[in-house]
């Protein structure tokens, strides 16, 4: 068939009826350029391996014969995968029903915050942290409200608890490790949150309160140093707590939007209900749990990048930079009276960082040994001492 | 790593911040059982071909490589295939930055909703229709009101556009062809509702009206009968209309989830502002485009759908049933007393079709001429005539 209407071009204007609050707002995204060393968006600079990549393409190949089928809504073999991948990172066993994915963890927190967000409720935060947590409120009509960490980064547990209680939200989300500034938690102040949580949240439907749920995102979690612990240990204990991971990153999954949390079965029952049918492909789950038989592989190269860094923040550190402790896979450090002019004489050099927390810092992405050498040898250039 | 921590079995109980609206309800979606033959979601009967399958597993194996980083969040080539696939499909060019997509339509819908709905906005539809919209009002906090459709499953002109005045909706969603009912509407019936929505949308940012989003839902879109034209021809005069489809149906990939639409390019902008980024993984951009390679073997399939669809609709009516013109690959017939008995009649023959659509109705898919004999076989015994 030819074409023979032209959809193209100028036609009549439409007023179209954006929602208000979206008029003039911009699509979230770090700027996607085209340069040699990319240490800007924390992925895992290691390309999955020869074995990875043929397992992903035989599983997916599987699949594909089906795919005229809806998928697996309840991704059974994946939960049961993702449970058995925390009991062996972590020591907790979570049961297979206490596992929820979506695509990308991105879509597991719009999943909480259309739970237990919407109008007349409030999410809280701790700045400065990841900048995409006011967009899930913004798209579910949350009312977001942020509290500050500390000078160093740490979160004051006297000052969340009071925020917690004036605000009653019905959720709090930290971050641990937290982006930008890859700063852990340690579990005492997330005992003290999630205790200050209780009977916090906002009036249930008896008119007493709730408690709010306590997210903490550990999406950097396989990174953390050694002897720091994961909120998981905390999971029996506190049933409003929520503990989300990817397999962007420890995995080198970025690519397959691939995130998930657990929680007690209570809490996974109400994201089956707003979650959409069917969200996960029958190709995602395939090549997820393809990875996930490969996690040996992925928990030493874990071991790996957590070493580099640590290199990484020694050489900061020896160089007179300001450097927050990090158990992430990527590294805060400062402070640049112009940190643009910083940012820019990098990229100038073919070395892509990212312009972002607090003024005067810089944060950069732990990368392969070369990528590593490509970025001190450039800050050498462009900030000489 | 031994398991030193056990997160399941009870512990404390929490009283969770559920909102408002979401109590008691049960997660969407049509019984999964294991029948031999499944008819009940609208599924494509035909598993992939062998060079689909290694095409996808080809594409996915060289996406896998570069799984380490994120996806081209703006999926720039499957916007091209997908405009090019239109113009051999419908004969419209649609340009590709006017093509939007997500994981499966579902989300296309969800993105409309949360650009255009919210508190104290409407969107409208005509019953009987697909039971998920609702859903998508509910989830974005959006008033959800439904018109009727006549008596045959058409949609009066005059009746939508009374509603349309009289609620200001934000969205108007039409179905084409129409599920449960398979009936694709006249051209006219959409110009009638697309000048309706004309400066009858709720008031913009100056107080004066804006103009209705109109939603042609053309998820069948495929199967429509020789003469009936999509809603894609009228794009170009209609800056306010918006047709989506998907690769579910027609391509045989409900398994991918790939949904997309077809709008003016200001519509588009919009979707991408509360899109979540990335939420097309670089694996579901791979496989979507190795089967849009091979459009021209679905199509075929599709016409011999067509045919296998216009028999069934035959036989039917041959033997004295009611049954709704179909544009779509699943037919509605009746009337039945009970119609719940039948249905049980046919399950417990190992066939399994939907109980939906109006009182005394059935829907049932077309599937292989294999599934079709043993439908009519089985419907033979259980409604002897």
């Amino acid at each position: 068939m030819t074409s023979d209407v032209d959809a193209s071009g100028p036609g009549p204007e439409a007023r179209l009826p954006l929602r208000p609050g979206l008029e003039g707002l911009h699509p979230y995204g770090a700027p996607q350029l085209d340069v040699p060393v990319l240490l800007n968006v924390n992925e895992n600079p290691h390309s999955p391996s020869e074995e990875v990549v043929s397992d992903i393409a035989e599983s997916v190949a599987k699949a594909a014969t089906g795919l005229n089928r809806y998928p697996d809504r309840e991704f059974a073999e994946l939960r049961a995968e993702l449970s058995e991948y925390l009991r062996i990172e972590s020591g907790v066993r979570v049961p297979a029903e206490q596992i929820w994915a979506a695509n990308g963890s991105n879509e597991v927190m719009l999943h909480l915050f259309q739970a237990y967000g919407g109008p007349g409720r409030t999410a809280i935060s701790f700045d400065p942290t990841y900048s995409m947590y006011p967009e899930y409120a913004r798209d579910t009509h949350t009312t977001w409200v942020t509290g500050r960490r500390s000078a160093d980064f740490t979160l004051d547990p006297a000052h969340a608890a009071d925020l917690i209680r004036r605000h009653h939200p019905a959720l709090i989300v930290l971050t641990s490790p937290n982006n930008p500034t890859g700063t852990a938690l340690p579990l005492e102040t997330v005992v003290a949150v999630l205790d200050a949580a209780r009977g916090s949240g906002p009036a249930g439907p008896d008119g007493g309160h709730t408690d709010s749920v306590v997210v903490v995102d550990e999406a950097y979690g396989e990174f953390r140093r050694a002897g720091v612990a994961s909120a998981l240990t905390l999971l029996h204990e506190h049933p409003h707590l929520t503990v989300s991971r990817t397999m962007s990153k420890a995995f080198g999954m970025a690519g397959l939007r691939l995130g998930y949390l657990a929680a007690a079965p209570a809490l996974v029952e109400h994201l089956r209900v707003v979650r959409l049918p069917y969200h996960l492909s029958a190709v995602t789950q395939a090549a997820a749990l393809a990875a996930l038989r490969h996690r040996e592989e992925f928990i030493a190269q874990v071991a790996s990048l957590r070493q580099e860094r640590d290199d990484l923040v020694e050489w900061l550190r020896a160089r007179g930079h300001a450097v927050a402790d990090s158990d992430a896979n990527f590294v805060l450090f400062g402070m640049f009276e112009d940190r643009h002019a910083v940012w820019n004489g990098l990229l100038e050099r073919g070395v892509l960082i990212r312009e972002t927390g607090p003024a005067g810092w810089l944060r950069v992405s732990v990368g392969t040994p070369q990528e590593m050498a490509a970025f001190t040898a450039a800050l050498q250039e462009v900030d000489p001492r």
